[in-house]
This record gives C-alpha cells, structure tokens and sequence, in this order.
C-alpha cells in the first residue's frame, strides 16, 4: 500500500480545509443584493413563517445534511476530541457532494454526555434536511440515533453503524452466488460488535441468518458471563440475533471452526491461518479492520479462504461505506423519507449487489467499485420507490 | 424603490438554496480518497490531537465562521423562527464569500431560552473560526454575546448591533465634516434602543458624545420613570451613555428639539417635518428604519435637513452594516483576533469614513458604497494594526 501520510498532511496544508461555502449566484449590484439580501428576502422568509414546509422550495434545506460526531471513535484513532475530527468530517463532505451531489456541513460537538449530544442536534435541525452522524463511539451511538430518529422528522442515519451494515451485507449477498450457497444456512462468526459490528448483526438476521457466533475484545459474547454492561450487546442476544454457543466454545478459533463466514470489524492480524483452515468448504472472510486487517488477505488465501473482503483499495473486494451514504441520502432527500429503515438498508443492500451483473460475479468482484456510477443511482432508486 | 418582492421569490424558488457546499479537490480515483478520505486523512487527525492549534493550518476553521440565529428578531419582522430566518442567513453566507472570502455557515437554532443559544455555540464552537450572531431580539442579543465572548476564544459579533453602530458612526464621522461641527459638541436625537439603538448609544459615546436624549416604543429614557425591564437599557443610563431629560421633556418632538443629529432606528414615519425644522442649524438626520425610514428624506430635506443617511439603497448615504462585518471578521481572522473591542470597532469606523478622500465629502456622499473595494481592506488593515 502507498504511503500516503506526507501526501495527506502536504495536501491538507496547502488548502487549509478541503471544502468552501459559494454563493450559487453573483451579487454585483445594488439590484442583486436587494432581492438576495434586504429588502427582498423578507419575502420567502415570510412565506416560510406561513407555511413551514416551503423552506424546501426557497432553501438548502431540502439538499443540506449535517456530518455530526462528538469526535469519540474517529476512524481507528478513537476519542480524539471534535476539534482532531474536522478533517474526517470535510472529507466526508467531499465524499457526498461528490458521490451524491449533496451539500454536507461538519460539525464537531464538544459534549460530555450524549443526552448533550441529542439536545444539541435538535436545536441545530430546523435547517437541516437530514443528519449523517459520523465517528461517535458504541454504545452512545445507538442510543443518540434511536432518541434523535424518534425526536427529528428528517432522516438520521448513523453510517458507522448502517453504512458498514449495508456495504458488508452487498459484499455477502453476492459471495454466496459465487460459492453456491444459501444466506439463510450461512453460520456466521462476527469479530467485534462496537457500532459496525452490532448494525452488522442486525442486517444478518434482516438477511435471514439465524446462526451468528460473535466475539469482542472481552471473548465470546454470550448470555451468562457476558459482564460489561452495553445495552447494544444485551438487546443483540435477548433478540436472538447472536446466539449464546454452550461451554465448550472458549476462544476465537472455537467460534471460526465450521463457520461459513467471517466478518472482522475489529483490530488487525487477529485471524490466523489455521483458524480460517478449520473453516467450512468455500470460507467468506471479510476482514475489515483499518488500515490493517483481522488477517493479510494473502495469508488468508494461502490457508485456503475462497472469497476475501477487506476495507483498503489495494485488494480486491473493498467493503467500502462510500458505497452507501450518498446513495442512501440522497434517495432520502430526493423522496422525502424521513425514517431510514431497516427495511430500506436491507433494499440498498441489494440495490448495490446488483450493479454487478450475475455473470461478472467472481471470487474477486463481489463488490462494486466506489467510482461506479451505477451504485448511487440503485440505491436511491430502491429506497424512493418503497 | 423597485418591487423586488416577486423577483426575490421567484429566484429563491429557483435556486432552491442560495449557497452551497464545494470540495476544494476533485476526487477522481482511489488515490485521491486515500489522502482526501481514508487512510491518510488519519494524519492531519493526529497532527491535530497532538497540537490542536494546527487545526488553523490542516482545516477550514482559520477561514469559516458562524452565521447564527435564533430567529426572534429577523429584519423587521419580529420573532418568526428559525426556519423562516434561513433565507436571511443564506444572503448573510454570500455577502461574507463576496465581499471578504469567508465561509459562513448559516445555523439556525430552535432555542427557548439565551442560556440553550449559549450552550449550543460553545458546543458547535471547536471548529468554527468566529461566531456571526444575527437577528436575535434585545436584550438576549446583548446576554448571549456577553457570554459567549467570556466563554470562548474565537471571535463573536452581533452584526446588527455593531454592524449598524460601525456603519451609523463612519456616516457621522463624515457629516460633521460636511457641515463643519465636532463631534463633541454634538447633542444627538437617539430613536431606538433594540439592539441597533443600544450599540449606537455605547459608539456615540466612544466617539465622544455626550449629549444623547434616547426614545423608544415606551417614551423617552429617562432614569425615573422606565418601566420596562431591559438591562441594557439600565446600563445606558447607569453609565451616562445617554443622559437622563429633565421633566419639561415629554414627546419625542420635545427629544429632537434643538438636537444637531437625530437618529433613527425604529419605525416608520414617526419624524414629521415640522420636528425637523426645530433641530439645531445643518441638521443631519439618518432615518435608518427598513424599508420605511421614520421620515421620507425628501420630506426631511424639504423641512431643512442638510445630511440624509437611510438604510435604503435607493438613496443616497446608505448606512449599511454589508460595509461592516465583511472587514471586521477579515481582519479577525487573518489577524487571529480572539476580541472585537469596542475600540476596534471605532478604528474600523474611521477606516470606512476615510475611504471617502476628504475632497469628496459632500451632503450626497459621507459613506462609500458597499461595492467599493476599498473599504474592507482598510477595515481590516486598521484591525489587524491594533
């Protein structure tokens, strides 16, 4: 992989911010600022305080999300704080204007408690046409978006969570064609359950898988013995989403042994190669973690994994959340959708699955790339037209 | 005046947004997500954590503001809200870009209390560079940006306190010229004291006027007698910033009587001729109100007033605040000024009057029009000098 440290840190400098606000007209005139400004602007404000709903026909509020984090789990550098956040928020703003045509404002909070959090989003949403919250750590994260989906009517959309969900679950719906297998026999073991891997979860089970094994940094996750409290977990296994294995499963390699599929959103060189070779016929390894996966995708192909996945462009199969965001945004705005749904994550899923036809699908082309065009389109389409 | 009601409607509808969000960078291939995105946007992330003063070299913070509002005091419209405050605040983001290359991002707080506006702007604070208030009601305009100047190190300014007292003071600072007085000789007529009037009152004062006999909604200010709770009213009175009538003054006729400059920022139509023509020899009358001044200037001329300023464009003399806050936050920012002081704000005063070569000072022309470029550039230069 390039090294891309001195090139990002030379970039940054030399535009002191990636992204700037521009005026869509010119003001040359005293003509052009009475009507863009005083006196004339008295009138679509008027209008607005008489019908609420026209700030979408005389504002960007029908095209403007915000990109919100508290800065706490900022890519895989954790709680970093909002101000060392902003360069991930103007990427992501990048990411949508370019991949979506979306306007995306960063802001960094800086709360101490995410009841802070909520109260400050939904004082800021009046203007706002939907809220990507971004980089906040688990279980805070669920939490915000479950308070901030029921107290806003504009879509709120977590894409640590849901933008791996759905990107990870594409990756698989066509994995499984190429090994010819069914998604509802898959045994799954799922590395990690912070904010991507518990949205993971619940997209397995959406997909009709009802076998998952899952592990974190404490062990295997399970009912009895389960002792950090983290409501995202306990709700994962009172729905039965993650199955409790019995006793004689005790360490990593007991939960990969036999499993169809491994998903890794966790930290990097946790698998090993023998792990991944007592895995069932034609092992699915997604190792997602950044920038160093669960397993090097070479060892992982050596010990005899059929379909690899990881996050990083150097490899084939990048399961990339740039694949869902702008897609799942701008089908939001453009339909004027203000729950995003589980159901419609599940449609995006295979929305962009699709865009590879069945007979391009291969060991290494499960997934699309980022940069094609097809993608935003699919998935937009599939969430307006519920 | 033109009938730029329909114009406006028709250009915001389409529009739909008069600003928008733009990557600095094309992202065309994977290696530009990887310094633009991830992994390498890591770096500056770091760089950030590790110093977080770099956050003015690697990000837009150096050059992106605030444009904030609750939306109780929105042009002359009174309390409407924050959705219908956009369309201001979205003119408000253009005029900062095309007049001093500023960022302005507009915010619109759904607020029920000064104290949520100030918690909410700390919060959003960490990756803003300064902090626009705009179109809040007095005197929560006056608490709120106390507070956040004790509270924060970036700088904040309500435009339609200091912008209008900039923009009236650099007016005055030319008409005495014009008819050869001095400013501390002068006895001045103040009508209004919201947020406009109030700062105007603490400029007079730092110009060195201490003749001022104020009036508003309630009848003249006087020690003894007002009966509305403001506190910064009291303030006024309790610093001798404007100056208590003795009884025998009644009406606002009594309050302009003999006055050499009478200032409006209140209504319209409420200074009749015949008020004018008891003022002292050369009145100069600047009749701010929007979009009816509290005199039509032709009837103001035609009762014996000598200087004419209005907010009007249609006019001469306009005494707007577009003159002001471009150069006040250009200087701040370029400068690193964490305070805008009221003596700043007298320095930026005399940087706009000076724009006008003292040769071509006349009855028509004490104030540079908002598209001379001259004018920010010296304000920010006398700013960023102190």
């Amino acid at each position: 992989m390039k090294d891309y440290k001195a090139l990002s840190l030379k970039m940054h400098e030399k535009l002191q911010g990636k992204i700037e606000i521009k005026s869509k007209v010119s003001i040359d005139s005293i003509d052009d600022l009475s009507w863009a400004y005083s006196p004339g602007v008295a009138e679509p404000c008027k209008a607005i305080k008489k019908n609420k709903e026209t700030i979408y026909k005389y504002t960007s509020k029908a095209n403007t999300i915000g990109v919100i984090t508290d800065g706490t789990a900022v890519l895989g550098l954790g709680d970093i704080g909002p101000e060392a956040a902003l360069p991930v928020m103007e990427g992501k703003s990048i990411l949508f204007k370019r991949f979506a045509g979306i306007n995306a404002i960063p802001l960094c909070l800086d709360v101490d408690h995410p009841d802070q959090f909520i109260e400050t989003v939904v004082r800021l949403s009046p203007t706002l046409g939907g809220i990507n919250l971004e980089d906040i750590a688990s279980p805070n994260c669920v939490y915000i978006e479950n308070a901030l989906k029921k107290r806003l009517d504009i879509p709120v959309f977590h894409d640590d969570q849901h933008g791996t969900a759905v990107a990870t679950a594409a990756a698989l719906i066509n994995a499984v064609k190429v090994v010819d297998k069914n998604l509802n026999d898959l045994k799954v073991a799922l590395i990690g359950t912070g904010a991507a891997g518990s949205a993971i979860a619940k997209m397995l089970k959406a997909l009709n898988i009802r076998k998952i094994h899952a592990y974190n940094k404490e062990g295997i996750i399970r009912n009895s013995g389960y002792h950090t409290f983290d409501f995202v977990i306990q709700d994962l296994l009172d729905n039965n989403i993650i199955n409790t294995p019995d006793d004689s499963f005790q360490t990593l390699a007991d939960i990969i042994k036999n499993k169809d599929v491994v998903i890794g959103v966790s930290v990097g060189n946790i698998i090993t190669e023998n792990m991944i070779k007592t895995m069932a016929k034609d092992p699915i390894v997604f190792a997602m973690a950044n920038p160093i996966p669960e397993i090097n995708p070479e060892l992982a192909q050596k010990a005899g994994a059929k379909i690899i996945g990881t996050g990083r462009s150097d490899y084939p199969n990048q399961i990339n959340n740039v694949l869902v965001f702008p897609g799942i945004f701008k089908g939001a705005l453009e339909a004027k959708i203000n729950n995003i749904t589980l159901d419609m994550q599940v449609k995006a899923a295979y929305a962009i699955a699709r865009v590879i036809p069945e007979n391009a699908l291969n060991e290494s082309n499960i997934i699309p790339s980022v940069f094609n065009e097809k993608v935003v389109a699919s998935i937009s389409k599939a969430i307006a037209n519920m």
